[in-house]
């Protein structure tokens, strides 16, 4: 579930009801069926133009496709299935099928997930839309974004960044930015194979995560939404968010604070958690790379601070582009 | 699944493998998941300009979205639960969407599913990708289109052609075809609104069909699939085969025989079953409007007859278009 205009759920939740079978309805990252205790499902769209532009690798599209939604099964707690992919192509030539769903499969293989069917129309743009089911393993309860409390942690799984700034380097001449070859290239892989964090969801959970949500539109508005679901507010401090190499070299060249770039960047995929602080100690030695880059407070809304103090965040979150 | 081309799904299957969990994969009418042994998912794309032309009623358009998909869940033998909504829209202002979820609602409340999520993406043209996932109720194995045998009657749910006859009326002036204003409504109304027969699945079910699948592309076509699917041969008799009200003068409008309109009309969204005659007999008293339009037979191909003598059908399946 990523739909993202709230006056758009706003009309789905009035128009529509919740019904016996049904556990999780539309505001969380996936629904939820009850009849097993244990079936996931979510659905992401990507269209071109937006989340893609033509031509890129085919292969990479696929695998992304894949990848933005295992993520949203990972954030649940789950483990991805089964995936379904709904195709609308303006002509037969203008996807590779044979590169995009070889792509798909590489991160199938890895998560062991079933590409299980779909659809395919004709139509005026290429259009993606992927739905993954996830099951939870026995006895366990979806981890939502809504049970955080004041005084948990608020961790992060790995650095941001990566992604918007590999985007970024795709509208760039390479030696604008004056990064060597190595650091790019990390860069443009984030950006076109994110990768779930299946193993970091398993950790997180054993360790009692509260609250867990993938990090797809930017560490502050994802966090705003946690805080929201939650009931409560929420601190970020930029300084201790950890930023992907490269990254700072391209926030600089256009103009942002490297630690702003980072925590309003979008589609790293990083999962963010709200955890006890004894707990979250214990995940910051189990997960390299993880960070605590914040907390849960009573009241509402984000505060993000810089050394102790408050900073204004003029772009809080991220809008899907090319 | 309904992808539609052969050499599509072969790309397919050859990129990917199935993978322990998912228990039914590409090849039939939605994804069955193991783990429950009870989990149903299929997904459907339409595309404007394929599937539907705007303006039309948006209310409608929901109806028609959730209903094909619901419609591949009664095929399976399963009950819907959930619904997953994936909309790609140009702007804002190109679909209602309080009307559009409010038509998808009045099917999802007649039938007992939740729109449970889904996504949102701005995007070239209007694309509606539906996932439906439903159950089967305890110990009960999904109905495939393979389980037909030589010497299963083949039955179909009910008259075929009103939907392909309203659309057909859409592109005429209305005194063209002659029809009284009650005929044209119902035809419209069969276009715009079709009604997965969840109820006839399930009678079929009990009585014991060995394969069952939707007729969403044209009898002929469709019939041949399942034959395929269940290595065997199948014979239509276009005589056999009831016809909606009005279908005729519409058929005859556009230069077609009657019954080879209906045989080769797509989007009535009836049930084709394989079932023992015995069966047979007691489902058609069972079922109003349900006849026997034919069998499985040995070998290899779908014959189509007319008064015992076989007929050539020029254009055995059927192109979503508007």
């Amino acid at each position: 579930v990523a739909v993202s205009e709230a006056s758009v759920i706003t009309s789905i939740v009035a128009a529509t009801a919740v019904r016996p079978g049904t556990a999780i309805g539309i505001d969380d990252d996936a629904a939820v069926l009850e009849p097993c205790g244990s079936v996931v499902l979510t659905h992401d769209v990507l269209a071109e133009g937006v989340h893609f532009r033509l031509p890129t690798s085919h292969r990479d599209l696929g695998w992304k496709a894949l990848a933005v939604n295992v993520s949203d099964i990972a954030a649940m707690g789950a483990e991805p299935v089964a995936a379904l992919v709904g195709l609308c192509l303006p002509g037969p030539d203008v996807l590779d099928i044979e590169a995009f769903y070889g792509g798909m499969e590489e991160l199938a293989a890895e998560t062991g997930t079933t590409v299980a069917g779909g659809d395919l129309s004709a139509g005026g743009g290429v259009v993606i839309g992927v739905t993954v089911a996830g099951r939870l393993r026995d006895d366990e309860a979806p981890l939502l974004r809504s049970g955080a409390r004041p005084g948990d942690a608020l961790l992060v799984t790995g650095s941001l960044g990566a992604s918007e700034a590999g985007r970024t380097l795709l509208e760039q001449p390479d030696r604008a930015v004056g990064l060597d070859p190595g650091a790019r290239d990390a860069l443009l892989r984030a950006h076109h194979r994110p990768r779930p964090e299946l193993g970091a969801a398993r950790v997180l959970r054993d360790l009692g995560a509260r609250a867990l949500m993938d990090c797809s539109d930017g560490a502050v508005i994802d966090v705003g939404r946690m805080a929201v679901a939650s009931g409560c507010g929420a601190t970020i401090a930029l300084d201790a968010v950890p930023r992907a190499g490269g990254v700072d070299a391209v926030a600089r060249h256009v103009g942002m604070e490297p630690d702003l770039f980072a925590a309003t960047a979008g589609e790293d995929y990083r999962l963010l958690a709200a955890i006890a602080p004894d707990r979250a100690r214990r995940a910051l030695a189990e997960l390299p790379g993880s960070a605590v880059i914040g907390g849960f407070t009573a009241g509402s809304g984000v505060r993000t601070e810089r050394s102790g103090a408050a900073i204004e965040v003029a772009r809080p979150g991220y809008t899907h582009h090319v």
